[in-house]
């Protein structure tokens, strides 16, 4: 069985696999091996062949041993921050205020079309870093602050640079339809034109597009709007995905399900129709606890109807300067967990296995002979400790592609 | 002026001193310097003295430079952890099944019994690590798992060598009324004298114990009871603390302003009374907002009224297995701002300047001339970005007693 040499065996972990159905997939005093960034090899300590030999070989003493977790829901591509207009809010100033001095969305894209490629890396990285030290080894970064060719193009190259640069798998997303710029105030459907026609085809020619993406909703873009985009991405042979019912119900989530869409993010007012249309195309529910939290939302997505119908559910950071300043996808997590009321073992998969879903990748996620070796060894010996710590770091070792970083 | 050299002179700070009334006590293009330990030079880079030497100069290019950060209520010596119990309660089991099945407080109880001192030392230095590594450089550790003298001292004794170990400052609080032992639910009184009469003197004598606390409440001890705790404090010369008004109003925060109390802790039922005796005594509000989040509570402390009364707020958090397994002091600042509508400037002073006061250290929480030198420099330009982000790690670099960590 194990007549080549494995590269790297991890011995008596505990190891949470999330593959199959039981809880955690979990595999108590275990062991895993790889191979060429590969998983060899996974099982009970007791079923490892004896003839078992490794190049390197770690002791996890009983340690929780996951998949790298899958942040499949960001924007941490941004120049600036927001931290202003909190204070200000904080100290009583409308959102009207904050508007006509300058602030939201609008003032990510000033600082972001301000800001070189070089810089946008600079101010951009801690942030990845944050969320790998943390136990993320795939994100995915959207554009949607640039709002024009060369700045969107920007956003974009710079996330493939953060994905080098870390040694991460970084997965793109064309947020072109984030907001309408200001140039375009009184021409929308020149902007939506340019959008579609000429940013989107010239940034998948260049390699940069991973997944197409919209918000859709009333102070965006509308359903016609966001059709037009999904055919266009459709024609080029793009996944869609889209920022629904975040809001209002938009029918967002039913568009989005209708173009076998990867996944409908925030979702907090989707009804019974889209849930049931997600159901259908398998369409991820993404759920986004810390802009919930940090906007200090009531409503509550669906979170019952959506077990019901057997919709899968991620959980992402959406990493971003405006409504989820959120470094930690953990700390993502517990806030599912607290706020939503999901289980651990449904937060859990909704940051590794669901979530690599909502990427459209099957070769992660879960601890499987053939998976990709991006592991975390954790200072935990159960999988609800990763949901029920507040904060910290719990990271003991990650390798990504089977080498410990 | 400068005829002593420094030993530390750091350069181009952002310097945010919560000295004075100004927001921050922020000097923008500032300078600070070090002898012994201690802040001998605090101004401007352009008053800088021409003739400054010093041993180790730094060039903080203009990054945010705080005190250390003040962690005033913590729990977090124990044995084992609650994730069991989170993940229970997720899965929909009631309170009562999670206590018939040995959960609760009680279960921290039997398992700091349980645990040796150098055990409960491993395990809880990480969480000590994780304050640290956010910025915090003071720490108050309570007691209150043990209940019963050998463990109570076991659980001091931690809390003493955390400090030494990591070269922070620990503040312990003896918390013996933390809860009634299972030994004696039939004989409270019993337990009550055993605190008060042999427990807190004979910890008291062994130099264990830097304040006293209680928790005062329905489901914990009386008023009455707290006063006998805390005529004996006196008597022992010993300040007194009190966890107060956070299920129902007892007049708790009355009680230990009447002590001359150094702080009442949680406050989400605080009425006027317990206000207006603690602006006149001087008593700092240490407001909890981790356990706010993690019962997913509704009554708000009366932030409006202790602004109005001129109370000193505090933020702390309040780090315990139950209700507020928390590790980092700086996203107790977020929640406070976000769910408490704190301003930045009063989370910040809530973690330095009012924090040291709630532990009775005036030579702390502010950067002055004479103040100790705990010091952290931030990735961060302003102040309201410590409370801004959610997780993730903004320190850049951390001194103690002027040596850097
Ligand atoms: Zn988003
Ligand atoms: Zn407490």
């Amino acid at each position: 069985m194990s007549a080549r040499r494995w590269d790297l065996l991890l011995t008596r972990a505990t190891l949470a696999s999330f593959a199959g159905d039981a809880p955690s997939g979990l595999i108590g005093d275990g062991a895993l091996a790889c191979v060429d960034g590969r998983i060899a090899w996974i099982g009970s300590m007791r079923d490892l062949p004896a003839d078992a030999l490794a190049t390197h070989v770690e002791d996890l003493g009983g340690a929780l041993l996951t998949p790298g977790l899958v942040d499949c829901h960001t924007h941490l591509v941004f120049g600036g921050n927001r931290a202003n207009e909190f204070d200000m809010r904080l100290n009583g100033a409308s959102y009207e205020t904050i508007a006509s001095a300058g602030g939201g969305i609008v003032s990510s894209v000033r600082a972001t079309r301000a800001t070189s490629e070089d810089e946008l890396f600079a101010q951009s990285l801690p942030r990845a870093r944050a969320l790998l030290a943390d136990g993320v080894t795939t994100l995915e970064i959207k554009s949607g602050y640039g709002l024009d060719l060369e700045a969107e193009r920007r956003m974009l190259r710079v996330a493939r640079r953060i994905g080098e640069s870390l040694g991460i798998s970084v997965r793109t997303g064309f947020l072109g339809l984030h907001a309408l710029p200001p140039e375009y105030r009184e021409r929308r459907d020149d902007y939506v034109a340019l959008v579609c026609d000429t940013m989107l085809p010239a940034l998948a020619d260049e390699g940069l597009v991973d997944a197409v993406d919209a918000f859709c909703e009333r102070i965006a873009f509308t359903p016609a709007e966001t059709r037009r985009l999904f055919e266009r991405a459709t024609q080029l042979g793009l996944p869609v995905k889209l920022h629904a019912e975040q809001l209002s119900d938009q029918g967002g989530a039913a568009l989005v399900a209708g173009f076998d869409g990867l996944s409908a993010d925030h979702l907090e007012h989707l009804g019974e129709a889209g849930i049931a249309a997600m159901a259908q195309a398998g369409t991820v529910a993404v759920l986004l606890p810390g802009a919930f939290y940090a906007l200090r939302e009531t409503q509550l997505p669906p979170v019952a109807a959506l077990r019901a119908h057997g919709v899968p559910i991620a959980i992402a950071t959406d990493c971003n300067p405006g409504t989820s300043p959120l470094l930690s996808l953990r700390l993502a997590a517990n806030l599912a967990c607290t706020l939503f009321r999901l289980t651990p073992e449904e937060a859990l998969r909704g940051v590794t296995v669901n979530a690599a879903r909502a990427l459209g990748l099957a070769d992660r996620g879960t601890l499987a002979v053939g998976q990709r070796a991006d592991l975390v060894a954790w200072h935990a010996k159960q999988p609800a400790e990763l949901c029920y710590w507040i904060g910290g770091s719990l990271v003991r070792q990650i390798w990504l592609d089977g080498r410990p970083l």
